[in-house]
C-alpha cells in the first residue's frame, strides 16, 4: 500500500535532475562569464570562454560520431586542454579516460585497448611515447587522434595526431545543446590503478560520485567563492581528486603548471594569488625543503592538502613556517581520491609539535558527503574496538565509492564484498573515531611470527633529521620468514651511516621491528609521488644485512 | 544493449546510499562531539548531546508506534525541541510537519486533520491555541500530544500534552539504530503554504531535495564550518529555509531566539559571536532602524539573506552602515526557500547606492545545486527575451523542487505543467541572465487595459525618506477597470500627506500608475513579515480615491 506521502508525488522533469558535475560549470559560466577561468603561460581564459570551447569540443567529438558511454584517452600535463576535457568529453556523453603520463608504451596500449577509446587527445611531450604506444594497440577499431599545440612547451617531438586540438575545437558549435545524463549514475570517467600486480584495473566513476566528491571539497577547505587553485597534483590522478569540478562549482581559477618545482610552485603563488593547492608529500618536501630565496614574499594562509602519506613532524613544522595550513586526507582511486580528511580541532593548536604530528597523521574520519567509513574484520565485518591497537581493514560505503571495475565482475564482486569497500590498507580505529593506516595488507611484514607495520617503522626513520624519504619492506629470512629491510633517501649535505640509523631505531622501536637492513640511494616513485615499493622488494634480495 | 560502462556496475550497499540532511547531524557528532550545537537561555547543548537527543527522540516516537510516512506536527518558536525535531522526527521515518505559530485555532486543525498527524509537539506558548485547535479537530484518530517546558518562556497558561517533551526524550534510547530512508525521495517535511486563495496547500519536501538545499545555502554564502547561526527567521517557514540542516552540516552553532526584537538580536550577535541570519525585510528593518545605542559593538562582516521582497535603497545602505554583508535570494515553499540569488560581483561595489540597490533589487540566478531557473511564457513555456522588459513567469526545474502537494494532484500536476515548477511570479529577465520579479500574477493591476506592476509603484513608494513599508492593490473603478491603492505605514516620527506621497510617484512613474488612493496605517503582515494584500483587498473597497 502506497503511503499518502508516495501517491501522485513523483519524480518528474521538473522536481528531479541528475547530479552531474556539469552543471557546475553551466551555473559558473552564466553568473560568473567574466571571471578568470584559467591561467597557463600568457594565456587568460575567463568562464564564458571555457564554458564555449568545452560545448565545442563537445560537439567536435558528436560529429566525429563519439556519443554516450564511448571512451575518450587523454595524455595530458595539467594544460588547459586538460581542464577542458573535464567537461566537453562528458558534455558529449562519453567517459573521460586520463592516462598517467609517466606510464610505458605496454601499459598505454593496454589502456587504449582495454578502455576501447574511440579518441585520444595527446600533449605534444606525449607524442613519441604515444606514436611507440599506438603501434602496440591490438584493436582494429579506428581511433581518432588530436594533437595539441602548447607554446609553453615548444616544437612536439613527433606528430600521432590527424588534427590538432585547437582545430577540432573550433570546427564545433559553441552552442551545442549538450544534456545532463538522464541517469546520475552514468560513467564520467575511467581512471587505471596502478597496477603493481597484474594488469592494471579500470576504475569507472558516475556523474552522482563525481559532483558528490567535488562539494566535499569545497566543505572540507570552507573554499570560497573564486577561490585560486594551483595545479601541482596531476589531473590524471583521480580526476586531480575531482579538484577540476570543484574550482567549476566555485567559479575558481585553475592555475595550470606543466611541470612541478618549487620555483614554478613559488612564483606561481606570488603571482596569481593561489589560495589553494594539493600534492603528494614529495611536493609538500619540495617547498619545505627549497632555499630561503625561494620563499620570499609568499601570502599568508595558502590551503595545501596532502594525501598519499601521512605527513611527519618535520613537514607539519615546515609549512606552518611557510604561513602554509596543511590538511591530511586519505583515499584510493576508487573512492575519487579522498574519502578521509584528518578533520582538525582547534585545541590541537596548544600543544607540541611532536603531539600534533602524531594526531595529523591519522587518516581522520570519513570524508563530508560519504556515508560511512570503519576499520573492520576483513572476514567477519565486525568493526574493531575503538582502543588504537587492533588492526583491522578500512571500509567505506556511501556515495564516493566507483561503480565499479571495468570489465571485471570478479575484482568489482571482490572489492563490494558484504556491502563495503574494501581498501586493502589495514589501520587502527582511536578512541576518538579517528582511523590510523598501519600498513597494505601486502605491505605488513611478518617477522618470527609477529606483524611489523612497515609504517611505523618509517615514521620512526621519518623522525631522523638525516631522513628526506623512507620505506620499508620485508626482506626473507631463513630464520625469521620476514625482516624489516629499510630505503632510505637521505637529504642534501646530509651525513649519517647505517649505524646511525639503526642506533635511533632501537631507541623508539621494540626489537624485532628494528630495520635489519639499511639501504640509501633515491627511492622510485610513482608519477604521483607514492614512493614503489615493488621496485624495492625486487632489489631487497641482493642487499647485506647490518651487522646488530 | 548494455554498454560496457553499465555491466555489472550497479548501484550496492557499498558505492550508494541516500541523500538525506541526516547524514550530516550523524558526521558533526562523531567528528565534533564537543562543539556547541545550540544555545537558549542558559543552555549550551554540544554536538554529541544533541545527537543522542535526537536519538532519543527519534527511538521514544517509534516506541509510540510513529515510524516511516506518519506525521509528526510541531508548533514551536525558534527553540532547542525545534532543531531537535528537524533530526528526530525523520530519523523515526516521520514526517515533520512544522506548524505557523501565528495562525488560528481552524487552520491549525484543518492542518491537523490533512496532514493526519499521529504527535503534535507544542511549545507552552501555543498550548492555549493548540487546546481549541484540537477541539475543532475532526479525525478520531488518536493524537500523542507532547507538550514542551522552556524556563525562557515561562508558565504555559494551558496544559495540552499528555507527556512533557523532556520525559518524552528520556525515555528514548541515545544509541537508537535509527536508519537512512532507503529512497532519498522519501519524504522529510510537510509545509503548508499561507493559502491566501482556498485551503492551504501541503508541500511535500523530500531527503535529496533537502539535502541539495542545505548545501546550496553553504555554497552561497562561503558559509566556514563553526559558523554561528542566529535564529531571526523563523524554522517553521520552509524549515528555516533548511538552514536547521545546513548548520548541522557546518559543525555551527544555532543561536535560538523566541522572539524578534532589535535588541535580542544585536545582544545575541555581540554575546555569542553570530556570523550569519537570516530574515524577512521587516526583520532587517528593525536592525536599520534601531537606534544608535543599540548598535555600538558589533562585529563586522555578519552576513545577512534577505528573502520575502527586494532590499530597497535605504536597507541596502543601512546595513552597509551596520557593517553587514546583505545577500538577497528569493524562493517559494515549493522550492524549499531559495531557489535563486542576487549573486553579487566585484565591480557592483564601485557604482553609486542607487545603482547597487537596482542590481541588488533582482531575484537573480538560480541557486547553486538548483538546476535552472527561466522567465518563460506561461503557456508557449518559450523564454522571454533578455531585454529586462518582457514579461514571463518564473520557473524552475530541479533537485531544489517539492515532490509535490499532499493529497492534492490537481495542484500538484498544475504545479509541474510541462516540466517546469510554475512560480506564479511575474518577472523579466536582464541581459546578464539575472531576473527581476514584476508582480506575483494575482498582484497586477489593470488600469484601463494597462498592466502596471503593484512592486514597481512599491518601489518608488520606498524611495520616500516618510515611508516604512507599502503596498499597492488593485482597487475596482468604474472608468478603468481597477486603479493603483497604496497603503502606507510611515515612519515613527515622520510627517507626510496623501498629496506628498502622490507628487512623488509623479516625479517617477507614468501618470496611469500613481496610485489614485492613500491610506496610512499599519500594514497586515504574515508571521514571516510578509505583507498580507489579501487583508488590503478586504479593505480597498470602502477607501476613497485622492483628488488628483
Amino acid at each position: 500500500m502506497h503511503s499518502k506521502f508516495d501517491q501522485h508525488l513523483d519524480r518528474n522533469a521538473a522536481n528531479f535532475a541528475a547530479l552531474s558535475p556539469l552543471s557546475f560549470l553551466e551555473r559558473t559560466a552564466s553568473v560568473y562569464p567574466e571571471k578568470l577561468a584559467i591561467v597557463h603561460g600568457s594565456l587568460r581564459q575567463d568562464w564564458g570562454m571555457t564554458y564555449a570551447r568545452c560545448r565545442q569540443l563537445a560537439s567536435s567529438l558528436q560529429r566525429a560520431g563519439i556519443g554516450k558511454n564511448d571512451t575518450v584517452a587523454v595524455i595530458l600535463p595539467n594544460t588547459p586542454p586538460m581542464v577542458e576535457a573535464h567537461f566537453g568529453v562528458p558534455m558529449s556523453g562519453a567517459v573521460l579516460n586520463t592516462l598517467n603520463t609517466r606510464l610505458d608504451p605496454e601499459a598505454l596500449a593496454f589502456m587504449l585497448d582495454h578502455g576501447e577509446a574511440k579518441a585520444l587527445i595527446v600533449d605534444p611531450e606525449f607524442a613519441p611515447v604515444i606514436a611507440k604506444a599506438l603501434k602496440l594497440r591490438t584493436r582494429s577499431e579506428p581511433l581518432l587522434v588530436i594533437q595539441v599545440d602548447d607554446e609553453v612547451y615548444g616544437e612536439a617531438a613527433a606528430q600521432v595526431g590527424t588534427v590538432s586540438y585547437e582545430d577540432f575545437v573550433a570546427q564545433g558549435d559553441a552552442s551545442f545543446a549538450w544534456e545532463l545524463p538522464e541517469d546520475e549514475w552514468d560513467a564520467i570517467a575511467l581512471n587505471y590503478t596502478s597496477g603493481t600486480t597484474g594488469n592494471p584495473k579500470g576504475v569507472v566513476y558516475h556523474h552522482r560520485g563525481a559532483a558528490t566528491n567535488a562539494i566535499s571539497n569545497v566543505l572540507e577547505w570552507d573554499m570560497p567563492k573564486h577561490s585560486v587553485y594551483l595545479w601541482t597534483l596531476p589531473m590524471f590522478h583521480c580526476n586531480g581528486w575531482c579538484f577540476p569540478w570543484t574550482v567549476a562549482a566555485r567559479a575558481g581559477v585553475n592555475v595550470c603548471l606543466r611541470r612541478v618545482d618549487a620555483k614554478a610552485i613559488f612564483d606561481a603563488i606570488r603571482m596569481h594569488g593561489v589560495t589553494h593547492y594539493c600534492g603528494a608529500p614529495i611536493v609538500q618536501s619540495l617547498l619545505v625543503n627549497a632555499s630561503e630565496e625561494l620563499k620570499q614574499g609568499l601570502p599568508a594562509g595558502v590551503k595545501a592538502m596532502v594525501a598519499g602519506a601521512a605527513p611527519p613532524a618535520s613537514m607539519i613544522e615546515g609549512m606552518e613556517a611557510l604561513g602554509f595550513d596543511l590538511t591530511h586526507v586519505y583515499g584510493l582511486t576508487e573512492t575519487y581520491g579522498p574519502a578521509t580528511v584528518c578533520a582538525q580541532h582547534e585545541a590541537w593548536n596548544a600543544l607540541d609539535i611532536g603531539e600534533r604530528a602524531r594526531l595529523n597523521a591519522r587518516q581522520g574520519v570519513r570524508y563530508h558527503l560519504q556515508r560511512e567509513v570503519r576499520v573492520m574484520d576483513p572476514e567477519t565485518l565486525l568493526p574493531v574496538p575503538w582502543d588504537g591497537e587492533t588492526m583491522g581493514e578500512i571500509m567505506f560505503r556511501g556515495n564516493i565509492a566507483m561503480k565499479g571495475y571495468l570489465k571485471n565482475p570478479q575484482a568489482t564482486d571482490d572489492a563490494f564484498r558484504g556491502g563495503w569497500f574494501h581498501s586493502g590498507d589495514l589501520a587502527v580505529q582511536y578512541p576518538d573515531g579517528y582511523i590510523q593506516i598501519k600498513d597494505r595488507s601486502k605491505d605488513i611484514i611478518i617477522s618470527g611470527g609477529e606483524n611489523i607495520s612497515s609504517i611505523e617503522v618509517e615514521d620512526v626513520l621519518y623522525r631522523h633529521p638525516a631522513v628526506l624519504a623512507a620505506a620499508v619492506v620485508a626482506k626473507p629470512d631463513e630464520k625469521w620468514g620476514e625482516t624489516p629491510c629499510a630505503f632510505l633517501e637521505i637529504k642534501a649535505g646530509a651525513q649519517v651511516s647505517e649505524q646511525d640509523i639503526i642506533a635511533h631505531c632501537k631507541l623508539h622501536l621494540a626489537g624485532f621491528k628494528v630495520p635489519r637492513t639499511v639501504v640509501f640511494g633515491e627511492l622510485p616513485k610513482t608519477s604521483t609521488g607514492k614512493i614503489q615499493k615493488f621496485e624495492l622488494r625486487k632489489q631487497v634480495g641482493s642487499v647485506q644485512a647490518v651487522a646488530m
